[in-house]
């Protein structure tokens, strides 16, 4: 038990941020930070620290709206569409350009255009419309009148607002300051980004996400060296960090192995509050005071987040912990997200006990929204890249059934979730490339990939998931490819197959084929072991096809129950020493620096629905097939082939 | 005619635009820019040039997943329940931290949880459950494999993708170039902002509203100095900035007047291409190219937009002409705003032959989202300020109704809009103190007020376009206040009365009382000019109750038909000597340095439908009332009483 600690043990999200948010409060650490006064050429986004009045009129005398002639309403009453009234130049009408101040005697502007230009203008004026008093005039205070309230405090200031206050008589704003907050990244084990990387070597890249999080929040990041896993230095670093933050996120050592010191050195130097969130990802998250560093200029003690190490769990701390701590000492309400209803594409097990914070792609498919839950695993960075929001799966429930409604906090726009086309199916370079060139068009229209095999993918295509799925399925009777199985999946619905590939297929071995592989009997020797790809995967299927051929079972391939989702799982398990051959693509290998042994060539279709062929959305991809640059960019794939591109089988 | 320029009067915005995209693509200048190189510590925010591999897999070696031993699953399969294995260390076990690179032979994980602490772990472990292979291992490539698409290009760069590309073994990251945009602020009128301005000097706020804008949309502006009115020195600045600009904002000088020489100044370093663009604010737009300056380094023409004077109409430019040209160059498909169905609260005309875009406020009383149309003044810079989004009003149309359907393209986030307590009704400071306190509290509710005289609040109300209505009007026959208005405005609406506060009428006059005015008698002297408020606000009807009471008649009052919207219009007039005397509260007159004569003390009350009394949104305003800092502040102003704040009548 640590000293005067309320330490507790893995709580609800809830009681954390409150036990927290109680203990901020009670060393007024908790309400707006104190403002600052800046130039409004700086101002922008930063946040009003204080109400703001106009300190003059806007405008601050009566102006002319028009260009013309400043007259007395008065004196104009006697013109008529038929019989012109005529005023004398300068005494009766003055001219005034738009802007100009009115002579103190005229309240109207006869516009230059309804002045006769007969007689002489120098001394005289004809017009035919009589004016109304404070015609085309801007009286003084029409914007605003001086001491009126402009914009309250705690407002983030847009450019008109800059305009705004311009316009009010001010050249600079009292705007609060930024919080300062210092990331310290630990661990011995960690190098920084752009290292070449030894084997139990990590790249650190969470304090740069979290640093980045930290300024898109409108705080001030300072990025700390690493600090190896020994209590007297990170001790040092906290010491010379709080001296000069206001936050401090010590990421990582925060669970309770061997060489986690984060705990300990916040109870040396001041107060665990919360030690464990019931949140996935997340759990190991430190909530704590540091005492104020004697002579420094802070009497107040400084929070400190510890942040798990898993880099999903850093980041969605920061979204659940740090965002909205700052937005408070910025005098601004926590942004609620954009959500939107989506139906969940599988069925979700809930962790008891924790709030899980799932991850998950949204495609919009004719009328409906589909939610595909993305990888769990907090070590899996890219699965919130490829994210387009979050469902909250709340603590004690049972989780969502495959088809429920989730509410979807989202990642992106919902504009960018409308032009969003959904492929699952069979994974393919060629796919990225489509993504690529599609992007590059800078329309905003987006392919978003899931790999799960060429049969999952038809399933998806069925229950209305996706707009399109790649694959590559040999029918073992009539050696054609995808027809036979379009049908049998997708009885019901109209479908083009159109072949987007021509590739080849063949052995994955390590560069010199150690192993000696040169047909498929050879993956049945003993040394050799092999690493397959998952059931209802074209190349599982392909692979199946070569063994029956042969006459070879599968119980005679060491390592086929092994499974991967992608060639370049396959290939980088090869690379790894992990396996000695898979069955995929050429262009796998090329990349990982392996060799290749051709066993096939195949066609690579996309089977889409003809209600989604036709759309608008899919318009700017299925023209890329006919693109020069895209074929061009396939062809200089290795192994590949632009063959039938385009063709609608 | 000017030298071989398309010169077109005041095309429709379509055609302006399809113009200009073509002028610009024929020079190669309607396409993505290139990239740079920047760190990945200055990325984020940024957008990709060129789309994102892996150089390294993550993780790059298999790594334990647990703190714990690494084995081999084949050892472990013995393990039951009930009869434990037994592993040698560290032969067959090997302990491992979570991220270790695992041993060659080994391909599990068995959680140090799961080991018995019997036996001596420095020689062998015991366990009871058999590991499966790969368990509790993160395998090499789990979060990417090298060579794998990251992010494609034209993707903005947020945190997690900063740490994504961190994880794929780069530092640093290529970005697309940001624009350069020079503002450039013309006119012999303008004076810097904060000057203390003359009459006929105008603020320039103008290029601080534009170059705001370019930074938000991720260009780099350039404010220029202000330039004069005249030609030699327009030219000058022009040929300045087409040196180091891809793109140049001329401020205003854009129309025919006889001082405005932008089109002029263009169409002799280069071309104009449109002339006038048939949209509102906005008209005097051109469009235009400069020839590359001789012996600078850039060789294509400059694109040059002449922006509008008027300040709406120079945002408004911004927003149509300006970021959907950045965001192309950017690599960005110009965001579509966020948008929301409302009912329109007042009937709307169009302008034939333009597109209007209309500023309106946005609120949610009840089920009902109501949008109510602001100032449609190019020159009222608050109107874009209080404005929640904007409506198109497209050429040609006829208009809306009261009450039609229309879509507004929201400039704040829907959740604000929810939270935004709409008042409507008779103007009063107590709502501005109100506005800041609530604004203080930093929980994002807003208190947005329109300023209509208090009966056209209570049909506002009875309508449903309010949350609650601000109103002091005087039953003549009662003596009472309020009571019998809502009974005969609202007759089915339960509406509880809750006072506000209590203050001063009097004569609002210029300092020293010049024209003597002390009794309501003193307004009908034929030398005094009065200024009036509009028919149905509070104090035109105290005044009609006073002029009655001592058998005066209106037409006996010089002005009388000359209405403001609020007290300080009011004392704004008197101010400026536009009118001698105005009837308003004390602190309009304190305000503008004024003097003032009592006349009446009155209850000013909200009148608020029993349906929102006790609703979430309004409870925090409701609370202010008996909150003491609220009310210290009200006290604090002059001629006003706190006396009843808070009743519920």
């Amino acid at each position: 038990m640590r000293k005067g600690s309320v330490y507790l043990n893995d709580i609800p999200l809830t009681d954390a941020r409150a036990h927290w948010q109680a203990a901020l409060e009670k060393h007024g650490l908790y309400s707006a930070l104190p403002g600052e006064t800046v130039e409004l050429t700086n101002a922008c986004g930063r946040v009003t620290a204080n109400p703001i009045c106009a300190r003059s009129s806007a405008p601050h005398y009566h102006a002319a709206a028009m260009d013309g002639y400043a007259v007395r309403a008065v004196d104009t009453t006697t013109a008529t569409e038929t019989d012109p009234a005529t005023l004398t130049v300068p005494k009766q009408a003055k001219y005034v350009d738009t802007g100009d101040a009115m002579p103190e005697w005229a309240n109207a502007v006869i516009p230059i255009e309804n002045v006769q230009s007969e007689g002489n203008p120098a001394t005289s004026i004809q017009f035919y419309h009589a004016s109304s008093p404070w015609q085309h005039v801007r009286a003084m205070g029409e914007d605003m009148v001086a001491t009126e309230l402009i914009l309250p405090a705690n407002h983030r200031l847009r450019p008109v607002d800059i305009g705004a206050i311009a316009a009010g008589g001010h050249a600079q704003v009292a705007v609060r300051i930024c919080a300062r907050v210092a990331v310290i990244p630990t661990g011995t084990e960690l190098v920084p980004a752009g290292s070449n990387v030894k084997p139990g070597q990590i790249i650190e890249y969470n304090s740069l996400m979290l640093a980045a999080q930290v300024e898109q929040w409108g705080a001030h990041p300072t990025r700390c060296d690493i600090v190896p896993d020994r209590k007297a230095d990170i001790l040092a670093a906290l010491r010379s960090a709080a001296e000069t933050h206001d936050l401090i996120l010590l990421n990582a050592g925060s669970s309770r192995g061997s060489e986690d010191y984060s705990a300990d050195a916040i109870d040396e130097l001041g107060t665990v509050l919360v030690h464990g969130i019931a949140v996935r990802p997340g759990h190991p998250v430190i909530l704590g005071l540091l005492d104020p560093i004697p002579n420094s200029q802070r009497t107040a003690p400084i929070p400190i987040i510890g942040v798990p190490g898993y880099p999903v769990s850093a980041a969605l701390t920061g979204e659940i912990l740090v965002r909205p701590l700052l937005a408070r000492w910025h005098g601004l309400a926590d942004d609620t997200p954009l959500s939107m209803k989506a139906t969940l594409a599988r069925k979700v097990l809930s962790h008891t006990g924790d709030d899980e914070y799932m991850r998950v792609a949204v495609g919009k498919v004719g009328d409906n929204v589909v939610a595909t839950p993305l990888s769990r695993g907090a070590g899996v960075i890219t699965s919130l890249v490829r994210a387009d929001g979050i469902v909250r799966i709340p603590r004690f429930s049972e989780g969502y059934p495959a088809g429920g409604k989730v509410n979807v906090d989202l990642y992106r726009h919902p504009d960018q979730i409308e032009r969003s086309i959904v492929a699952i199916g069979s994974h393919d370079l060629t796919l990225d490339l489509l993504a690529q060139h599609l992007a590059a068009k800078g329309q905003g229209f987006r392919l978003v990939s899931a790999n799960v095999g060429s049969l999952s993918g038809l399933i998806a295509l069925r229950r209305g998931e996706c707009h399109l799925a790649g694959c590559h399925l040999l029918d073992a009777d009539t050696g054609e490819y995808n027809g036979s199985y379009v049908q049998q999946y997708l009885p019901d619905v109209p479908v083009s197959l159109i072949t987007l590939v021509s590739r080849e297929q063949g052995f994955i071995v390590a560069r010199g084929n150690p192993k000696g592989i040169t047909t498929i009997k050879d993956i049945t020797q003993p040394d050799v072991l092999f690493i397959n790809r998952q059931r209802g995967a074209g190349t599982r299927i392909l692979l199946d096809y070569h063994l029956q051929e042969s006459g070879l079972k599968p119980e005679n391939v060491s390592g086929y129950e092994r499974e991967e989702y992608t060639h370049l799982t396959v290939a980088a398990a090869v690379a790894s020493g992990a396996a000695d051959v898979g069955l995929g693509i050429r262009a796998a290998t090329e990349a990982l620096d392996l060799d290749f042994i051709p066993l096939a060539s195949e066609r690579y279709d996309l089977a889409i629905p003809e209600e989604h062929v036709d759309s608008q959305l899919l318009r700017p991809l299925l023209d890329l097939l006919h693109d020069p640059d895209f074929r061009h960019d396939v062809s200089a794939l290795p192994g590949y082939s632009i063959e039938g591109m385009g063709c609608v089988r």
